[in-house]
């Protein structure tokens, strides 16, 4: 059965600027994971008008400490100025860049069964650095199709396709029961980061990195705290 | 322009036994993120014709220690056997259960862009306890539309339709500039829980469960760690 999704219309491209991001001390996952807040946070301010956001000011819209704001933006290239803060159109470009969004990242998804499908529909990831250039499956009714401008071709053509270069990240949304088994030809061909979307803890080599975003563990940690109410 | 996406063929419907959630010490959220790993180990365990696992097989093939797994799962309804380990039948059952994957939790979804067309054409999301019942968007062309069988209203019925009740979680995939106006519509129209996929750090009363999926967040923390390599 086939269902419609929908494109947002006439989306700009993503800037395409090429920034060769800096080679910086190991910063933690949990500041990684705020500098997108203060990004969002920063574009709403322009939109507003700003030119000049303090991290008091961020502080007060998302209830984190401005010292930790400002510790976490002391990661990135930046600098405020005392009593003005950060140069808005700077701080965005900055973030941006540090976070990878404005590079695009090529990558392919294994495994186009409804979440890959749904994924592939979301031409969004596009602007946060993320490109899905090819998708791969087993099943005659997907092979060879085209899902949003995405090729799908069978599994065994991943190691070929690998050989013309350029991708090196790894979506996984296939079964639990060959997660691991498509994890392990992944590596073998070249990839070098997996975004495990699969309620499976694979197992990698220690120079492969692995981003694990499981919406059924976000789900069940939502369920348990409603029934807590 | 429309896109195709594809659902995965003739999918059993998620077992629909109702089952009491028993009311627990609040169990930490890390092992609530964990529970998922060791059901999905179970499932594969019992394919592979098991009928045992031990803490330790499954420390073994996740790579977590035994005693953390067993801590873990002292927090549900489960015993395990000297020597033998868990019942896997059981481990499952009781697993899914104080996970909230076997009751169906109605939902609403708000903003209907490129990212939310997408989860409504997940129905994967239902073997998991969620089945998105409506979405809303104020652009005339999808509202009025049905995607992958959900219903897309006028953002201004959402209060109306909230009448009916059953419906206690949002998601939210929004554009960051409406992400709080949404959030504070749909607290007081009655939602309690909110899963938030955009960027944007959302303020919300005190009792409602808020839980964040920043695909972006994950995407910056994996091309970090992949410029680190």
């Amino acid at each position: 059965m086939l269902y419609f999704c929908i494109r947002r219309e006439t989306e700009p491209e993503p800037d395409m600027t090429a920034r060769t991001p800096k080679h910086t001390d190991k910063i933690p996952e949990p500041t990684l994971r705020r500098l997108p807040w203060y990004l969002s946070n920063a574009k709403l301010m322009k939109d507003k008008g700003e030119k000049y956001v303090s991290s008091t000011q961020i502080s007060k819209q998302i209830n984190i400490d401005a010292s930790q704001i400002a510790k976490d933006l002391s990661f990135v290239d930046i600098s405020g100025r005392t009593r003005v803060g950060y140069e808005i159109d700077s701080l965005i470009r900055v973030l941006e860049d540090f976070l990878g969004f404005t590079n695009l990242h090529e990558a392919y998804l294994f495994g186009v069964g409804s979440l890959g499908a749904a994924l592939l529909c979301d031409s969004g990831l596009a602007h946060f650095g993320l490109k899905i250039v090819g998708a791969f499956d087993v099943r005659p009714e997907v092979v060879g199709t085209t899902i949003n401008g995405v090729p799908v071709y069978h599994t065994d053509e991943f190691e070929e396709k690998m050989k013309s270069g350029g991708v090196n990240i790894g979506v996984l949304t296939v079964p639990i029961n060959i997660a691991q088994d498509i994890t392990d030809k992944m590596v073998a061909g070249g990839i070098k980061a997996v975004w495990n979307f699969t309620p499976f803890r694979i197992r990698v080599p220690e120079h492969i990195v692995v981003q694990n975003t499981s919406l059924y563990a976000h789900l069940a940690v939502m369920f348990n705290r409603l029934n807590e109410i």
